[in-house]
């Protein structure tokens, strides 16, 4: 019994570990597609999400399953339902991929961030994916140690998005309102990307030593 | 033991519609702010968001308590589940009251919102209370009813949403880029709850029904 949870318990990490990657492609599609104004790769992003989705539905699928027939308790339970919240997580990561995805295609042929912002864009979406890939390794390693850089990786973005909104509200700005909202929610969808990142990480310590992280 | 468990969870579910009214009143009290500048009613959504926060924790540590003294399967274990993902949706509910009440101190003693702005923005308002008080009438009462009609107004949320950036982007639009970012941003707030809480609404339908509500 206790194996069997075990061997069940390491398929629905694996579903999560494939989630966290899709979740992290699905990112890295939604930028070359927002800052080359790229249809096919914001199309991709649109399959990648369908995808993520299915992964979820499977992870629900099989912890609704797991839990019928093995009634975990204690520590066993808590990682189940662990792993749903990190699965709650990576399945809002798509959908904000899919938003930017949704933008870089409402203003095709034209590239939806002027040129001076692209740096800044560019270097959301690197910490973005830096981000993504910690939350990665951290679901198939649990290593705390990795978990712990993602606060201050969390701060970065954070800078970069008060950089962004410096930026549209600068003197210098000269793209309008249209530009100026887009660069907005561009940046909060970064923004929440990295956040639900972040989150996803933090369960996966709050599993491993039992303490809580702070809300 | 079954009749403890059900007391158990009946606790847990008044903590939850405390916790759905305390969002309610923060969205209310960060409309306020933001439509009359009002700094002791943006004061105001920070102490209500710290009490639904500190409510959320309650119901964490009840829950995985209740998990671990009663040790529930099958239906009673999906509800003990469901209560935790609502209480996710409702923490959020009282952050993106938050996010607002947020912009309303920056701009003051200036409204942040335009006046040709705030008819759409006070309807949208509306809305999100409404879908915020039918979440607490569903939680109360699980009346599948009410639910089945959040679909309807969250989709006049979205209507709203798309009214609102129409206007920001109109040839009549002379306020800037400050606030067409504010309104972006705000927009997004509103409807974002309106989610969570349709949300929320939703899992109480899975709980009762045993269908899941497409995503």
């Amino acid at each position: 019994m206790r194996d069997e949870f075990r061997a069940d318990l390491i398929q629905v990490n694996h579903l999560l570990v494939d989630m966290a990657e899709e979740a992290r492609s699905a990112m890295r599609q939604a930028t070359k597609a927002l800052l080359h104004a790229d249809q096919t790769e914001a199309e991709q992003v649109m399959l990648t999400d369908n995808e993520i989705d299915a992964v979820y539905h499977r992870i629900e699928e099989r912890v609704y399953d797991l839990l019928a027939r093995q009634a975990p308790v204690a520590s066993d339970l808590r990682a189940v339902i662990m792993a749903l919240r990190v699965a709650d997580d990576l399945e809002r990561m798509g959908d904000l991929a899919e938003h930017i995805a949704k933008i870089a295609l409402r203003r095709r042929p034209a590239i939806a961030v002027p040129e001076e912002l692209r740096p800044v864009i560019q270097e959301m979406a690197e910490v973005a994916d830096r981000i993504a890939e910690k939350s990665v390794a951290v679901l198939s390693t649990s290593d705390i140690q990795r978990a712990g850089e993602l606060e201050a990786d969390d701060d970065q973005m954070d800078d970069l998005h008060r950089q962004l909104l410096a930026f549209m509200l600068g003197a210098a700005w000269r793209h309008g309102v249209e530009a100026a909202i887009d660069g907005a929610l561009i940046g909060r969808y970064y923004e929440r990307f990295a956040d639900h990142a972040v989150n996803a990480g933090k369960q996966v310590v709050f599993l491993v030593t039992g303490e809580a992280a702070t809300a």
